[in-house]
């Protein structure tokens, strides 16, 4: 390592410690920002980025519908785009008494920077922003554009937050080419895995209806939960696919099942059960739903009670197997950590199930999520200049000539 | 029928019409007597019945616990033991408002006695008072002895009722030779129908455990719902038994099911199912406990769930197939009203559960049951006078030489 990487990788990690304070200060639980995003358009606009805020939602309401403020940043015209994605809301803190520290008062004590949003993931956007100004300052005529869509909701709803802010792009035919999402990825050390996809999230309400009636006269009724049992458990032991190298295999679990009026006496005259599919690539929400019915249908043929489903699918699954933005993510980590980082497609979901569906490669990397969404979140300090270093490396890869 | 038998029978009629009035005035809702048991008292002690009121509970409590009066009377000291087993509580109105009549003021309108209690079972222990009173007076020295025993929790807990007084009475050897249950029998006219037994009635809480988790991330957790379906589903299909010449096939019916967090993306700890089961004669408790038992456990064996049953014994199933009783009923539905009587042992639980364990004959004999428990209860005039015939002639055919 030559004397300036390590100058490089110093001013790097103070930056991005100083700007992840900053951030971390603003009690922003999802919606509200709390004036996060102003900080990166006071910082960006100056060396050429557009900026653009984005309100979607009832300015009126709370929860559901509450208005989001939404960021899009972009500098130059050109493609390829690649584009940060990120969001400045937190999760709620819990009882702040419980934490070692004022979870809105960011802390380096012991090596790591401890708050809320400190790996979920206010660290991730600051490294960006800092990887973006030392690019910029070296290679102001870069090829592309740099751009970054940063939301305040996607610890909640997520409905006026990343969905429409992409709904928004398409509208105007602007495109993301790559999408490095700043989720925090890494599991044991910073860059070990990279996120290359999600399963799809497919949910479901069943009811079945029978007939109300007494126990003691089972004749003169019809047991809605008799009649759903043969057809869940043949639902419950179905084998939907059998994944494939990038995912595992499709998975569906009852997380409720909820009938029967209290009394022990009497036949109830409905029961809902509710249930989710995490699936892979190798079905579709289509052939889930048609499968699911299937196997109700048969076993509903010899019954008088009905079935009814609500779907809602949370969304699709989406995969890059392969190409530049995973080979830039591999090189940069390898540059600056060291590591063979590997793929998976494991965990929940992210915002980058909204803007995959464009056709944007999309991949997350970002710090370790041990801590995530707990009392006590923190990261190691260690980490935000590596990551800085990891995400500039990485606009080197995608906009410079080779 | 000659001119002495229509006299006893308007005289019948009149006197069993003005008691069940007297009994139906008193709002005596479960568990509270309101007098009705004196009534009796007052009525049959002049003609030499020893009466005896038992309590049992907690004076200070209410609910469950709460103190029960019954009552106890008995004319004679030899066997056989006649006797009738009724209760002088009753069900709650619902919103008084919905009635035609106001429910404690019995009122005679269309040929019917209307109020709480018409049906479930004044007027059967008015019927039986007078056919008491009628045939001590003819028969002074009958054979045997004629008791009544009367409570006030039939229709609620039924913990510090009749069985309480029937385990006092085993307590001093004291035994009912013939137990008549006064409760209304009768379908669509008086007298088509005698229950000569009823099924057991076993419950179960079936409470599965697993452990919680992530929906994404099934191989974390153990799924208690699912654990459950094939043993569940295996439960809900099995034969328990093919009934026989008087009771229907034993049936296992599910009235509560129950698991879920509420959220739609964790599983569950723990799955509830509230079970019960209606037996015939051909089986035990101890055997439909032994037989879930091995259900649930084979399925078991492959999960790292587990379960436990919380059950409950509601009342084994009794049967008084044949023999002087369902004689006595016989012959005497045929004198007075020309029916000859169907034996049923369907229906729910009475309190001749805890009457028939001690060997006495038990055959529930009434009036007709399609208004109890409902606004508007109400039972024909016409059939009130019939009722104490037949009490009468039944008398007479049990303790009077033949």
């Amino acid at each position: 390592m030559s004397s300036n990487d390590t100058i490089g990788q110093s001013n790097h990690q103070q930056q991005t410690l100083e700007l992840s304070i900053e951030l971390m200060r603003r009690d922003s639980v999802t919606p509200d920002d709390k004036g996060a995003q102003d900080v990166l358009v006071e910082r960006l606009s100056p060396l050429g980025f557009d900026s653009e805020f984005m309100y979607f939602g009832d300015k009126q309401a709370t929860g559901l519908h509450a208005e989001v403020k939404n960021l899009w940043l972009r500098r130059g015209n050109s493609d390829p785009v690649i584009c940060f994605a990120g969001h400045t809301d937190v999760v709620p803190t819990g009882n702040p008494d419980n934490w070692k520290i004022p979870p809105f008062k960011p802390t380096v004590k012991d090596g790591y920077l401890w708050g809320r949003g400190a790996a979920d993931m206010k660290t991730g956007i600051a490294a960006f922003t800092v990887a973006a100004e030392s690019f910029v300052k070296k290679h102001p005529d870069h090829n592309g554009s740099i751009a970054m869509l940063i939301t305040s909701d996607e610890e909640g709803p997520s409905i006026n937050g990343t969905v429409k802010v992409v709904e928004a792009l398409e509208a105007r035919n602007e495109k993301i080419t790559y999408c490095l999402v700043g989720e925090p990825s890494s599991t044991d050390t910073l860059g070990d895995i990279i996120k290359n996809g999600r399963r799809g999230s497919l949910g479901g309400i069943l009811t079945v209806t029978g007939k109300q009636g007494h126990v003691a006269y089972p004749h003169l009724a019809v047991n809605p939960i008799h009649a759903l049992l043969p057809a869940l458990t043949e639902f419950e032991s179905a084998v939907w696919d059998e994944g494939n190298d990038h995912f595992p295999a499709t998975t569906m679990q009852i997380s409720n099942i909820n009938g029967g009026t209290g009394a022990n006496n009497v036949i109830p005259e409905t029961v809902e059960v509710v249930f989710n599919f995490r699936f892979s690539t190798e079905t579709t929400e289509e052939e889930l739903r048609a499968k699911t019915h299937e196997i109700l249908d048969r076993h509903f043929t010899d019954t008088e009670a009905t079935y009814d489903i609500d779907w809602k699918l949370s969304g699709h699954p989406f995969l890059t197997a392969e190409g530049k933005l995973v080979d830039a993510c591999k090189v940069a980590i390898k540059e600056v950590t060291g590591i063979d980082t590997q793929l998976s497609t494991s965990g929940g979901t992210s915002d980058g199930r909204f803007i995959a569906p464009t056709g944007a490669q999309v991949v997350e990397l970002g710090v370790r999520n041990a801590t995530i969404h707990q009392v006590d979140e923190k990261v190691e300090v260690d980490d935000l200049g590596k990551l800085a270093q990891i995400y500039e490396k990485m606009l080197e890869e995608l906009l410079l000539d080779s």
